[in-house]
């Protein structure tokens, strides 16, 4: 009897274990998504673009779609050196209403909103929506896609 | 020494079959999207668009990014019968300068730009880029993720 119910038990736990697994891993995976999001406000926000750019991924292959399509990180590197190339035009950036929806173990998207926040000698305030695909390299989750939707001028 | 030779081919061989194998299933797998992509036209310009959803993974989790942030394969059918909802409000439908980049042999991301031609009582002519996410399912590449990004208006 004892044997039995042993055995059920040890087939319950091996039935639930992949789901339990999965639940303890997606959350995982959630927060890391998430620190690296809150890594590269704090890394914006004290002016340190070299920082900023490590929460993508160092590959040639990485692509953004803005108002035209790039790609690679050096040629994004670059552009962001360009772009933002004092602390004003930098501005202040904050991330909202980020959601993360997994793809499978490896990938996963990433829907939210940017503020720029920013003096008019700077460009002044800048707003909108992006997606981003997350890839979990050997370095941690990174940004492999990013799409960034400019909300309309206020 | 014909051992020998044998030897090195065979081991030639199998050092390259993995790569070999990864090409031809990219191939393939560039194909496929592409295929879905056409039949997505061809279904729309025949005013079918539930043949036309077909394209999209048929679950709650897709996710759909213009103007907002909406989800749901039953949803997304609903608005477009809602807003697509007579042949001239649909119009013609083409894509092109598709690009696909695989992310594994799960997922892959597509850019490309699209183009409605319609009268202006169908509400005039559309125009815009897009990101698409595909997932290779049972069923085949089916989209999971869509972005489409509006031209600002000529």
């Amino acid at each position: 009897m004892y044997r039995s119910v042993l055995a059920v038990l040890v087939a319950i736990f091996l039935w639930c274990a992949p789901v339990l697994a999965q639940t303890n891993s997606t959350a995982t995976d959630d927060s890391a998504i998430r620190v690296v999001l809150a890594k590269q406000a704090v890394d914006w926000n004290s002016g340190d673009l070299d920082a900023f750019a490590t929460g993508y991924k160092n590959s040639p292959d990485i692509l953004f779609i803005g108002s035209k399509i790039s790609r690679g990180y050096s040629q994004m590197l670059e552009r962001y050196h360009t772009v933002y190339s004092t602390r004003e035009k930098m501005g202040t950036l904050t991330y909202s209403d980020i959601e993360i929806q997994p793809l499978d173990e490896h990938f996963a998207t990433v829907t939210g909103k940017f503020h720029l926040e920013r003096t008019a000698a700077g460009g002044g305030e800048a707003s909108g929506s992006y997606l981003l695909v997350f890839e979990k390299t050997a370095q941690g989750w990174k940004i492999v896609r990013d799409v960034t939707i400019p909300a309309a001028k206020q």
